[in-house]
Order: structure tokens, then sequence, then C-alpha cells
């Protein structure tokens, strides 16, 4: 046989820096619970939580469900003989640090409380046990009587507990199967009473379910963690309104269970499960069939960068020859995966963009865009310094937080410019860094001239308020999961928006000139302030080349202006 | 019941940036095959997989295994009847954009077949078929013939088969199962055979199991992917000495069905697949207990940043108190994950070295660092400057490379500056990319000069080397997955070494005064360059005081004198 065109791809070697830690003890986690072939819930929902926190996990199966989110269409009970041999042969030849229990048969249970039993205590993984009772699918395993006596067993071996209040209830054997919650007070000595019922040391009492009445607590999940030694942690999250909530509670117990696994205290295991499980219900994902109405699962992946990706923006990658001799080469040139996702954009007015450049006009006037950069632009704080009117100790809070605001403004503009295409951006970038140095002096200088400062160090002791935290906190996630692209899209609003702001007031700028309102007010109307803003114009008409994904640009373009509109609105509603 | 303390903490929403995509449509993986509790292989493996590489991972299970890395203690197959619900269910209820299939039961084949023949072709995912036939560890679910009559049978509608040279034997029907390979166009020609004798239009051949005879294959791994045009794609890699290979086959068909899912050509899939596994298998990981001599799993999570880091090191996270009252609060409070490792540095000596400052010279006295500096500030193309012996166009070649190199160094340097802990050292990283932006000008003068080059473009054209691309690729991945002080050590040995090593030739600089070789070696002499270095030392003896990981450092400074080693190497063997 003959043969035809061939090609040669050297395949590179592992990252350099990663690959100084060669094997290295990996955390391991078990999970001992029931399989979900929809991906959601049970091992597979434990396996992606132990992966995604770089754990090592284990399985044993207690029993198979055929299922989805729409409903259980089959349950087969493993053997107790296999289940018992998979149990001991992975606790005897792997290093087991933690175990997560979910859903058992009487069968697992059994087994596990002989085997855990039959340790020295010292020697024991951490043991985190999700009391499921009832699936959130509804259906389950045994006979509810059975299994809270088989979880009451297990729980003194336990080092922590997470039943919801359904759960709860039915462990506290409560009549009629409810809790009676009307305060966090009340959720506290529930979980108090727990940890007296079960034996269990620590509880963590999930509010998930809790529909409180009160105005206040209304949009805010509690979860109470009660410890060991009776002092008690209260987490409150903002309850939020996705319908991906399948699997949750598996989720949870398993991140908790990976991060004492990877040697966190208690308190911030059970910290960083709630705010994992919350961030994965936020961010959610469409993988449903459409003729389901059930609720998705949650996104594990959410914080994950693909393996490939990272690999084509590697110096060092090899493959670059195989996309241009491939058909299709389309998918790999374009280093942005989500730029993938179509754009909504009309190729006409695309193409007409990119030729005469006014891709700061098509931002600020796309639908999601439009209101934030009005509400920014048109902030009735300028208007107040433009007139005198705004109360000097608010003017002082807004100085202190912008001098932080620039320090972090400059980080970024640092991280922008190590991501830069070409040098010359990369110059750029610097040269913003300075010119923000500068802009932070002049802030200093205002502020010790016209506010009675005298000691520089106040300036390193400014404490970030929440809307600057939040502003930061953003760039910090663009940074990280975003391109230089995104990054720029993220920067630019801070520079135009300051320069139209003032503009749209200056015929009303009636303070007087020797205030330091008026200083502030020509800073940005100033002839250096209005080439930057060109210099802003033109990035922005360079990375509109850079990607097809405009729906990004401009949602990034939204969420920014938003937080700028709220940083005016802090210094706005300050009150001292 | 009366309450003890309470704390109350407010949990951080999702990422903003992250959950500007919120649910959006992920790309889905089906893994049909076996559960291997002990995490290395089977669904276990594919699932770690499909996470690591940012997809939704489903799971059909045909049989469950107890087994570890030492033995396959125990099988039990799923009732045919359950396993064709639970296909079937996630079939019909959850999108899927790839199946993956690994060891299967005569059953599961049946139904699979069966199921997927219904569908219409064109509806049909992308399937990777892996003809699992040997166990790694030796078991096998059924007699031979018939899982290669079954695995045949499968083919047609597989969108890639991958086998592995004893596979290919068995699915050839080669005598003795053997495959008599003696070069890699015989591996092509085997591919091309399995392509007709399947009716699968692509074929991977993998040859981790040949061992080539020929001195320079002998190190090489060679995996052929033969495609449905007749064309063929050789991947190389090297072979990594490392014992842990368990799971290799199943991870490789699991990337690539991920990858083919996420939309990326089968070329780049491929590509991808095998540099993961590659990767996994270099870095490896430590999960066995002491008594095990087998091969252990590789490391799927080699790239991945635990959440509750991320969460820590973000402006908003809410949790510092807990780490203050907590007991243990030693954990949560370092942000660098692996210092907990231990540190092999007494702490007498630490406390020393830390209250005198001389870091640097503990660095380059630590045995792992010392060959490696002694190679790079002893180098012989150093001396053959000094001395005027050097080619011309070596070290025309050597300051091309430096050239950009320094691009990309100041390209780190503001990535160090973004991550920079205070103000005072972002100014300092900033003003070193404004020193190197001055010696890039001298380079391009020098060479300008002396080399007759009167075309700026000529800089920008610079083809990085392969010693500059590991160089830079070393950096890269240290910015990614280092903290500050990793990056600052990686950064360190260019601007040290350089002033050591002309140091060392300094009384032996005998080439003419208006040689560019004498002004080069007088630039790392000259007392702005000293003064550079002064401040070198005191950033060093500031690092050592971040981290208790020591070790770490040491291995990243080893690293990089031997990569600057390797540049200089290459310019001396650079033959034009």
């Amino acid at each position: 046989m003959g043969l035809t065109k061939q090609q040669r791809v050297v395949v590179n070697q592992a990252p350099p820096y990663v690959a100084l830690k060669a094997n290295s003890k990996l955390p391991t986690v078990l999970t001992v619970a029931t399989s979900d072939p929809s991906g959601g819930a049970g091992i597979e929902a434990d396996l992606k939580t132990f992966t995604t926190h770089k754990c090592y996990g284990l399985t044993c199966l207690a029993a198979l469900t055929a299922q989805t989110p729409q409903d259980v269409y089959s349950i087969h009970e493993v053997p107790k003989k296999h289940f018992e041999l998979s149990l001991t042969s992975v606790l005897r030849d792997m290093r087991v640090d933690a175990i997560k229990t979910g859903m058992l048969t009487k069968n697992s249970v059994e087994v596990l409380l002989e085997v855990l039993s039959a340790m020295e205590p010292a020697k024991r993984p951490f043991l985190v046990v999700d009391p499921v009772l009832i699936a959130s699918s509804g259906a389950n395993l045994m006979n509810d009587e059975a299994v809270v006596q088989q979880i009451k067993a297990l729980a003194p071996l336990a080092t922590l507990l997470t039943p919801n209040i359904h759960e709860a209830s039915q462990l506290l054997g409560c009549k009629g199967g409810k809790l009676d919650l009307h305060s966090v007070d009340d959720m506290i000595l529930r979980a108090k009473e727990l940890q007296l019922k079960t034996g269990c040391p620590n509880i963590l009492l999930k509010g998930g379910h809790v529909t409180w009445t009160d105005k206040k607590t209304k949009s805010t999940v509690t979860d109470v963690l009660y410890k060991a030694n009776g002092e008690s942690i209260v987490y409150e999250s903002e309850r939020c309104g996705s319908r991906n909530t399948h699997g949750t509670g598996c989720t949870l117990a398993s991140s908790i269970a990976s991060n004492l696994a990877r040697g966190e205290t208690l308190e911030h295991a059970v910290y960083g499960g709630i705010q994992y499980v919350h961030n994965a219900i936020q961010v959610g994902c469409d993988v449903l069939n459409p003729h389901i109405t059930e609720n998705g699962p949650i996104n594990h992946v959410y914080a994950i960068k693909p393996p490939l990706l990272e690999m084509v923006e590697d110096l060092c990658y090899s493959a670059h020859a195989l996309a241009i001799s491939s058909d299709d080469n389309s998918s790999i040139i374009n280093l942005d995966s989500d730029s993938r996702r179509s754009s909504s954009s009309t190729s006409s007015l695309v193409s007409q963009i990119r030729d005469s450049g006014h891709f700061f006009e098509y931002l600020i006037s796309d639908s999601r865009v439009k209101p934030h950069w009005e509400s920014y632009v048109n902030h009735e704080f300028v208007r107040r310094v433009a007139d005198g009117t705004l109360e000097r100790e608010k003017f002082k809070f807004f100085l202190e937080q912008d001098y932080a605001y620039l320090d972090n403004y400059a980080q970024v503009h640092c991280l922008a410019a190590s991501k830069a295409p070409t040098a010359d951006d990369l110059d750029k970038s610097v040269d913003i860094v300075t010119k923000i140095k500068t802009e932070m002096n002049k802030h200093r200088e205002k502020m010790m001239t016209h506010f009675a400062i005298d000691d520089m160090k106040h300036f390193d002791k400014i404490e970030m308020g929440t809307a600057l935290r939040n502003y930061a906190r953003f760039f910090d996630d663009v940074s990280k999961h975003g391109s230089w692209a995104h990054l720029c899209a993220a920067l630019s609003p801070c520079l135009m928006g300051y320069g139209h702001a003032l503009r749209n007031v200056q015929d009303h700028v009636t303070v007087d000139k020797n205030d330091i309102y008026y200083a502030w007010c020509q800073d940005y109307l100033a002839p250096w302030y209005v080439e930057s803003m060109e210099e802003g114009l033109i990035l922005l008409d360079r990375i509109c080349q850079m990607t097809d994904d405009w729906d990004t640009l401009c949602d990034i373009y939204a969420a920014v202006c938003k937080l700028e509109t709220e940083f005016w609105d802090a210094a706005l509603n300050y009150k001292g």
C-alpha cells in the first residue's frame, strides 16, 4: 500500500514551572454515593467538584440510578459484596484524606460503618456526611426511617453533617416533618439540637429551602455552622434567581470535603463550599434538551480554562501548521473560545465600523450600555461639584477612594501591558501607568492642601469602600479570565466617562475658581486629558478588530459604566 | 437552650466577569464505560478529563470494578435494562455533543449500537471509541474475540478509533498478537489497514507501547493519526520516565472527545489530547499508600487552581475574620498553598538569612542551583566575547535573540508589577521596564552600527529560537501559576548572572576597545548595572521573607540558570 501526504508534529513537554512539583502529594477525597448519569448530582457532581478543587477523586458506588433532571427512570443497587471490596481495596491501597457520603443504601451504610469503626480514630479520614433523605428529584432509595437510623449511626464518626431543613426535621423527628424557623437564632438552636441528637461534633444546617417572611432576610440564604465548641457561624449569601439548582447538596458537601483534604480549617472549608456552590448556581449552564422544563444543573467548571486553549497560547505550541493545513481552521486560529458563539452585530455594520472607526459610539449606543452610560456621565455628583453644593466630607471620601482606585487602576494597566499583543501596545500601557501616577500625586496635593492632611501615611491607610471593592473585583476577574481586548474594554469607561461627564457640565461650573472643586473639574477638561481620550478612542477601534464577539465587549462596557455610577453614588451617599 | 458566641459572614457573589456568560451552552461529553473506584481510569478518569476541559460530563455505566493500581478485586456487570434506561434517558433529555466509549460489555455494546444506529447520522454526536481489549491492570470483562467483533460493529459509527498496538493487532487479527513495526511508515500502513478493516474513517494508532530499537527514536513516543482523506499526521513526543501511567488510554480518548465537543478540528483535538496526557504523566501525583509498588495514576488536575485560593485572593473576600478567630489559622492566612508542604531549610538558618539578608548567596550555593549557576556565569560564550574570538554571526544571532528576549522580559516585568504587593514594588517594576527599553535601544543601535542593519522592521521580524522559546515559556508558566515571589525569583538570574559572568572575565577583556564586543562587556560592568544588581539583591531578600517554601525558590532559580546557560549555548552552537 502506498502512503499519501504526511505531516509531522512535535508535541510539547509539560509546563516547566508546574512540572517542578512533579509527583507531589495530591489531596484525595473518596465519595461514597450513587451515580447520576445526567451528571448534575451523585458521584458525578462529586468527582467534578473534587477535580475543580485540585483534589484526586476516588469513588465507591452504593447504587446506580438512571435519571435526568426530568425524572428517575431506574435504580440498581450494587451488591453488598462488591461494594465492600470496592471500599476496602481503595482504603487499603490508596491514601484517603477525606470521605464524603451522599445517597446511600442500607447495605452500604452497614459496610461503611463497620469499616470506619474498625479504623483507629486518629487515622480516620475527615468524614463529611450529606444526609440525603429525599433527593431533589423526589426519589429515595430506602424507607426514610431506616435511613434516619443509619445516618444517626454514622454521625458520631463524622467531622461534619450537612442537613437541609427537611433532613434536619427528619433527623430530629419533628412532627409533620417541619422545622419551626422564625429567625436565625432558631436555626442555631436546631443545629445545636442536631449536634446533641446525632453525636456529630459539627453541624451545617443549610437554609437554602427556608423562605423567610421578613422583608430584610427574604432575599438572603442563611447557612448555620454549629461547631463542637458551641460557637456558631452564620453564612449569609444573596439568593439568586437561577433555576440551575440540581446537585447543590452533593456539590456543597464535596467542596467542603475537598477543602478539608487540602488542609483548610472547618470554618473556611465551609465558606469556600458555600461560595463555590453559589458561584456555580449563578453562572449555571445550558445542557438540557429544549423539551425539559425542570431545573438544570449547576456549572462546576465556571473557572476552568481548557488545556488546548492554554497550549495554543503557549509560545512553544507546535501544532500551528495543522491549523493552516486543515480544512476547517476557523476554530483553532481564533483564541477567544467565546467568540465562536456568534455575534448579534450584522456584518455590514461591523465592517463599516471597522473601516471608519467609531466603535466608541457603537458601544455607548448599545441598548445594554446606554442606560448605564447615561447615568454615569450625567451624575448628580459631578453637577454638585460643578456648582459647589457637594458636602466637603463627601468630596474628601471620593478623593480618597479615587486615590485607592487609581492605585489599582495602575496595577491593572500593568497587567494589560503584560498581555499586550505588540511592543507599541505595551509602551502605551506603561505610559498610562506613568500618567496615573501623576494623577495620584495631584490627588495627594489636593488633599494635603485642602483637607489639612500632613501625614503621607494617610494615603496608604485608605480603606476601600464597597463600591471600590466591587469595581476592583471586576478588574481582577477580567484580568484572570478575559483576553487583552476584554481588559481594554473594562479599562475604557473610566477614561472616557470622566471626560464626557465634565464636558456635560462645563457650561455650569459656577464654583469659585480657587475652590478645589474647580480645579478638579478643569483636570478632566484639560488638553492632556482630551489627548488621552483620543488615544482611548483609537484603542477601542483597535480592539473591535480583534474579536467578532462584540456582545461581550458591550456587556463589559455596560457592567463597568454601572460600577462607575455606583462609585459616585457611594460618594454622594457617604455619611461620615 | 442558650446561645454562645456567634459570627456572621457575608458570602461573596460569583465572579462578575465570569457571570456575564451565565447559562451559556457548555460542551457536553458522555462516557460509556466502566467504573474504576481508585480514580485513575474508567469513568472516573473520563469525568476528571471532561471537567478539566471545561466540558459537562455525563455517564453511562456498563460495569463496575473494584480495583486499585495493585489488582482487580471484583467486577459487577450492570443489568442490560438499567444500562439501556440510563443511556436512552440521557440521550433524550440532555444535549450530548460527544460520546467516548471505554471498557464495555457485550450487552452494553449491543444497546449502544442499536441506539446510535437508530439516530439520524447528521444528529449523531461525535463518537470516540477507545477499543479497550486488555486493561492495563490485566483484567478483561469478556472473551476477547467477542469484544473484537463488537468493537468492529461500533467502528463505522465512530469519528475516531484509538487503539494501542496490542489492540490494533487484535483488531487486525495478527498472528501471535504482534504488530510487526520497524518504522513510522509501518505504523501508518497499519493505521490504514485498520481504517479498511473496521470502517472507522479516522484511526489514531497509539505508539506508547512501541519500543523502537533505533537510537534516534528510542526516547520518542509516536502516535499516528490516519485520516478519512488518506492523509496522516505523526505526533512525536518525548518519552518520559514517569511511572504514573495508569489511565492514559481513557484520558486520551476523553480529552479528544472533549476537544471535539468544544468545536476543535480532529487534528487539533488529537494534538491537545496527546499533550494533555503527556503533561499529566510528567507531572504525576502521589496518591498510593506506601505498600503499593505498581504504576500510579496520572495527574489530571496539574493546571487547576483551587477555588478557595482564588476567593482568598479576591479583594471582596469576606471571611478574613474567620482566619483570626479560628484555632488553627495557619493554613488560610498563607496564600501559597505549596508552602505548607514544609521546607527543608532549618529554622535557625532561615531566621539568620532573614535578619541579615543574604538570600542570593543562599540560593547560588544550594546544591540544586550551584551547578547551573556555575555553568551560567562561567560560560564560554562570554569568554570568547571578551577575548574577541567569537564568530560575528554567532554574536549577531545572540543579539537578535537577546533583543526578542528583552521584549518578553519587559512584558513579564509588567506582569510582576501587576502582582506587586505594594505601590513601591509596582514602581520598581515599571522602572525596570523603562531600563529594559533603554537596553533594547542600545541593542538596536549596536546592531545597526555594527551589522549594517538599516531597516527598523528587522527587529520586529526576529524569529525566536528554541532556547528563547523555552525560556519565555518558563516565564509564561510561572506568570500563570506562580506567586509574585516565584515570579521575582524567575526574573532574577538574568539580572544577577550577566553581572557576575562579566565580572568573572573583567580582567581578561582583551578585545579592541572599539569593538562591539568591548562595549557589550562594559555594559554589564557599568555603575548603572551594578546599581540594578544591588536592587536585585534587596528584592531577593524581600521575597524570602514572604514564603517558607525556599525549596521551590531554589528549584526556580536552578531552572532559570539552566535556561540562561542554554541561551548562550544556542548562540555558541549557531550555524547560520
